[in-house]
């Protein structure tokens, strides 16, 4: 296959911030893109060949949007996994494979999954529905405080509830969901490892979330994670296992917890490019992006080394603004040493919303990190 | 001005491979985008807001084009100045100014401007037309060889000719023109400056244009250029006197020559991105595109320094090659450590066209320079 020709065609599911990343590097290569998105404003809409609007969970527009392309991709996991297969079946290389997204795509089937593999994971508990939950707490089968996560749909951070008192239950929708024991970590860390589809691998090095002190809520996306050597290598293990056992090609992101013991449990993973690997496109020798562009095509891996120290803040829309977004004092951190603002182009903000993110970059790790904490509180995200 | 608000257009006229990577820069900020060219497969018709087909060089179609952007940028030089002034006096911010534009579009007017403001460069004669040339030579005014170029549009190599003998001036159009005297020079040498629209002004490193041995022809450019930090300090000096006096906004590329003596000359001047900056893409810790657009924005400059080694390899058209591109051991060369291709999605390749680059970054020069002449001994563009 000449990828680089002009009847070669990547389709792309889902056209938000990711895909929008990923049509950078298809434009540098000059390939030819297909995207469908829900909505006709999605951020991908300029920068492909072609867009279709479509629902991503419905059977006959992804089975439809997939029929004419050579490869397909995904930026999004919750997309219409059978119409994946029916079109893989048919010849379409998928990647991830179906088979890799429907072990991922329900959390039950993913915790699953790393207990039958010998993949460390926090310890769960698995329920048909919500309401089966109070009936394992008077049994003192579960205890406070544990996690809920809803076991379909659950991306990022929706469908996952820290639940410490029978009340916490009260507002859940009744479904299929897991009971995970609330794991008192030392570090948050991350490793994305890719794999090509002639089974060759990589890992990037192991980043490293840092919370903020009093709100838990992560700040800062650090590379390399300032851990020492052997979690690093701990961790990179485990996050390989994951990949090799999935059988996964393209990008995963392994999310992992490093115990108070130093211990090393998969938290979850998302088979595509990731918020923990956004640092890259700035501080690597190959951006996430191209890597998975690489990967699903067969073309050989690029090094995953970092250039430079980087760290990547998300931008979210400030508490107490709703409507016309406005970057307060963007200008005063382009003025910053090393610093890229990424806007991702929602013209409007609302608490915590998603709105782009920024990347530090430095020589110096210590530097970096001064100016990411000046970045983290000179921008605002506000309305109007 | 909010930018990144969605009242703010930028326009671009020329939708070729520089402002296809200009448009990347301005999907990181989501800033709107407006773009003309003459070709309606024009690599920039994907990923700008609007696309307009137009000739550059006719007045009412640069004029209609312009009147409703806030910014006016080129990403070519040949345009119709007088409709650039009328946007201009209207209100639309032209960067490069038109002043500016007009003293660069004619070589001989570019000459006299450097002699009027004591910037070093060649001796030259202007000639109203090539046809009086043959005189000045018998009278002695003239010695060969010498360059001849055309005063007008003489963009990317078109345009120039070594005159060794009087046959050589036989095929050459009796236009307005310069003989300059040919320089015997030790190092061609670039110097990217960049001024923003409140007059803050940086420079990139020196770049160095390595020749092959034997064919005469650039090969690689390298930053940073391997040549005493005296010549370097003296390179940046003019370059920087340079942009003073044109009062340039935005990019600036200098050329330059290193003589045998150590003299710095001008060669010539880019108000754009410019070729000899690609390198800056995977080696700066600002690329010379978002640098541009930061300076006709009039928001802060970033940082120009290096994170890495960079070299930059051009991708041209291999000889006895003509017609459907192929991209002969692409994948060879992206197994190699640090090795990026830009193609610039040209359909048809013939001997000489230039097709894409490539660019190689490492900590280390010795090595990325090793690594560079494997990419050209490696990679062919040749037809099907």
């Amino acid at each position: 296959m000449n990828f680089f020709s002009s009847s070669f065609k990547l389709g792309i599911l889902g056209g938000g911030q990711l895909g929008k990343m990923l049509l950078y590097e298809t434009r540098k290569w000059d390939i030819r893109t297909k995207v469908m998105d829900a909505s006709t404003d999605a951020p991908c809409r300029i920068a492909c060949n072609e867009f279709i609007q479509g629902n991503l969970l419905d059977f006959d527009a992804v089975y439809n949007f997939g029929k004419d392309v050579d490869v397909l991709t995904i930026e999004i996991e919750n997309v219409n996994v059978d119409a994946l297969e029916k079109l893989e079946h048919e010849g379409v290389k998928v990647y991830p494979p179906t088979k890799t997204l429907r072990t991922i795509q329900n959390k039950a089937t993913q915790k699953l999954f790393y207990t039958d593999n010998d993949i460390p994971t926090s310890p769960f508990t698995r329920f048909a529905y919500t309401s089966e939950i109070e009936d394992s707490i008077s049994n003192g089968g579960l205890r406070y405080p544990f996690v809920w996560k809803s076991a379909q749909f659950g991306y990022d951070g929706q469908g996952v509830k820290i639940i410490r008192k029978l009340a916490d239950l009260d507002e859940l929708p009744n479904v299929e969901c897991i009971a995970e024991e609330m794991i008192n970590f030392k570090n948050e860390l991350a490793v994305i490892v890719v794999r090509n589809t002639v089974g060759k691998v990589k890992t990037y090095p192991v980043v490293e979330m840092e919370f903020h002190p009093e709100a838990n809520q992560v700040e800062y996306v650090i590379c390399p994670a300032r851990i020492e050597e052997a979690v690093a290598k701990k961790a990179t293990e485990v996050a390989l296992r994951v990949s090799e056992k999935l059988e996964h090609v393209g990008l995963l992101a392994v999310e992992l917890f490093q115990t108070k013991d130093d211990e090393i449990l998969v938290n979850e993973v998302a088979p595509r490019p990731h918020n923990s690997g956004h640092y890259s496109i700035e501080a690597s020798y190959t951006n996430q992006f191209e890597q998975h562009i690489r990967a699903i095509l067969g073309l050989p891996l690029g090094k995953t080394k970092s250039k430079v120290a980087g760290i990547m803040v998300n931008l979210v829309g400030a508490e107490g603004h709703m409507g016309d977004v406005v970057y307060e004092n963007i200008d005063a951190i382009l003025e910053m040493d090393g610093v890229t603002p990424h806007i991702y182009g929602k013209k409007q903000t609302r608490p915590f919303r998603k709105m782009g993110h920024v990347t530090i970059v430095d020589e110096d790790m210590g530097k970096a990190r001064a100016i990411a904490q000046k970045v983290k509180e000179t921008i605002k995200v506000i309305s109007k």
